[in-house]
């Protein structure tokens, strides 16, 4: 086992000891410790995951909190470990927390915090970068100009789709969904259908008042469209993207009935889970058109890819960094510490998780409290 | 030699014969001939560059017009062997024509078209690709997850930028500068800071009426501001797009210096001409940082680059793809098409280049006219 992340807090009255998983890119997360009079140390050696032992050898005998990661299985072993350990609180270093057992931290007394709030631009401009370089072919001609084989211009090479006036589809209109249908709306002029069992009230007004705004303008105006069936995106849009929260009824939400029905040249995008997506049948669809292209964050059986696809040119696949911007990863790791770091010193929980501006100030002291805990866990020294 | 494209026109009281030096997607471009009673034969196999020599072969001793390329060399040679052979016409394949001797073509009575109105949009959204593929790393993650290096989530994987609220820096706000400024600003809430010798008074006005209209929808607004120097551009901006023209003002625009005044994790784009980059320096730049981030479409030695840009993670390099969408493609091929068919017919010269939709129409016949003719020359049956 590589040499864990530990990280200590000290403070006047007493020394605490956080341990972290991960090395995290948190330079506003020390700066902010440090201004509470308490002082960090970061080991940066990592291990990729980490299984339940390592994380048991991390806590040892005494441990205060953890901040963890979505890639462990936080259930009874674990925040029995980190009660016996003298432990009070936990922090996924993550908006979603699928990886814990609440149950069990609630047995065992723990606070569970996440990290909301920071993750919806940043996950929905990666879902923009997809489309964008799967509708241009960005990869392919990348790996044909570095490969030497560019000979001179011609009419046929790599041509792409123009998004202009086209359609883009959302599968899931929550928060993410809503962003990135934004920025195709409003970056490239394209009408919006989309598909949710909750009416998007507020992008459709949105919408409505953005065409409004361009026809004063002279320009064409945009439109928008809530589906009646989720087939009617798959067939009417050029573009599709998949925002669904992932339960039994969004497990291959995408199968071959569906991609059969959508454009021969149609650009889907996932940047959810990827369970979303029948991977394989996925994987045929590909090879049998070439026209059509994909652009993946996530995978069917993480960090895998299904046979074939790493071959597929009409295909851009990332490592599931949909939230990997400077700004997000250091709000996430600012939130994650400042979750354990309240409880630790008493702090009650924060009013509305999704309104963390305050704790993410450069220049200000974070408000006296616990930005997002999930188990309402009160503090035990309030 | 390959053997060469040639085209056939025919129509019930004659036989023309049009030479063109490329294949082309135009399908739209056969059908409208087919409507006006001509036949066209294409043949597909294709050398990549013509020289001179080759495009006097394929003229011959008899051709009534040719639709060329922006790589081939117009000048007294060809046009008066196109002359001789009985012809009137040249079109490019391209909006530009630097490849072209006007003078020369003035001489020998030829009319030289070129495909206006097409490319804007299809340019823009090439750019915006390349911003979003370099902002978030899409070339260099797809390379890492093909490879099978992912092994796990990681907190540090890829971290990018998140564009919205940073600043879009604009060299050259003409018709493309303005609408990737419009992408940006519009689509990811940028902030505009834009050089050119002009006032761009239209954008101006846009996107103040456009961050009024965002405040009115209780959102931030976003700004714009004229830089006086070309310097304050490249030190304010997190992302600089470059639209100058190519003269010798605009050569190596680019160089050490400037470089030295941007950012260190700037993203600089290129969809405009080779030369105005030093390449040999921004190879160097790009070496010594590494979070600085480029997208190139075009290069200073076009088709190759400079030792060492192909082995550099932090660019995205693509072969002068920026008007290769299907919708583009498919109108340069008409308006060329129509250009020297047009002339053939004895139409006049369309009176607004920049409004070609008439002549894209997919369900209606084309206006009796040649679209862009840019050495003004009368058709000679009129």
């Amino acid at each position: 086992m590589a040499k864990p992340i530990s990280i200590e807090v000290w403070n006047p009255s007493g020394k605490y000891r956080v341990v972290s998983t991960k090395s995290m890119p948190g330079t506003r997360w020390i700066r902010l410790l440090t201004d509470n009079d308490c002082r960090l140390e970061i080991c940066t050696e990592a291990k990729t995951i980490l299984s339940v032992d390592d994380i048991l050898a991390l806590i040892g005998d005494r441990c205060d909190a953890v901040i963890g990661q979505l890639t462990e299985d936080w259930g009874e072993v674990l925040f029995s470990a980190l009660k016996r350990a003298g432990g009070t609180a936990f922090s996924n270093m993550a908006v979603g927390y699928n990886n814990v057992d609440v149950e069990a931290a609630n047995r065992n007394g723990i606070a569970v915090g996440n990290t909301p709030g920071v993750l919806t631009e940043t996950t929905a401009e990666l879902a923009a970068s997809l489309t964008l370089a799967a509708a241009r072919r960005i990869v392919e001609a990348d790996q044909f100009m570095r490969a030497g084989l560019y000979e001179g211009w011609l009419p046929h090479l790599f041509v792409g789709n123009l998004l202009k006036g086209q359609t883009v589809g959302v599968i899931g209109a929550g928060r993410i969904g809503s962003a990135y249908a934004r920025m195709m709306i409003e970056g490239f002029k394209m009408n919006l259908i989309y598909y949710d069992l909750y009416q998007a009230t507020r992008l459709e007004k949105f919408v409505t008042a953005y065409g409004q705004f361009l026809k004063a303008n002279g320009e064409q105006p945009v439109t928008w469209k809530r589906a009646a069936t989720m087939e009617d995106v798959l067939r009417e849009a050029d573009v599709i993207s998949l925002h669904p929260v992932l339960d039994k009824t969004t497990y291959h939400l995408i199968n071959p009935e569906r991609l059969a029905i959508m454009k021969k040249d149609a650009v889907l995008v996932n940047a959810s889970r990827g369970p979303v997506i029948d991977e394989v049948a996925l994987v045929e669809h590909l090879k049998a058109n070439p026209m059509f292209r994909v652009g993946l964050d996530v995978f069917e059986d993480e960090p895998y890819m299904k046979p074939g696809l790493a071959d597929m040119k009409n295909a851009v696949v990332v490592p599931h960094i949909a939230s990997a911007s400077k700004w997000t990863r250091e709000g996430m790791a600012t939130l994650a510490a400042l979750n354990v770091l309240g409880k630790i010193k008493g702090y009650p929980v924060w009013g509305n998780p999704n309104q963390v501006e305050p704790f993410l100030k450069e220049s200000a002291t974070p408000p006296p409290a616990c930005p997002s805990i999930v188990n309402g866990m009160p503090s035990s020294k309030l």
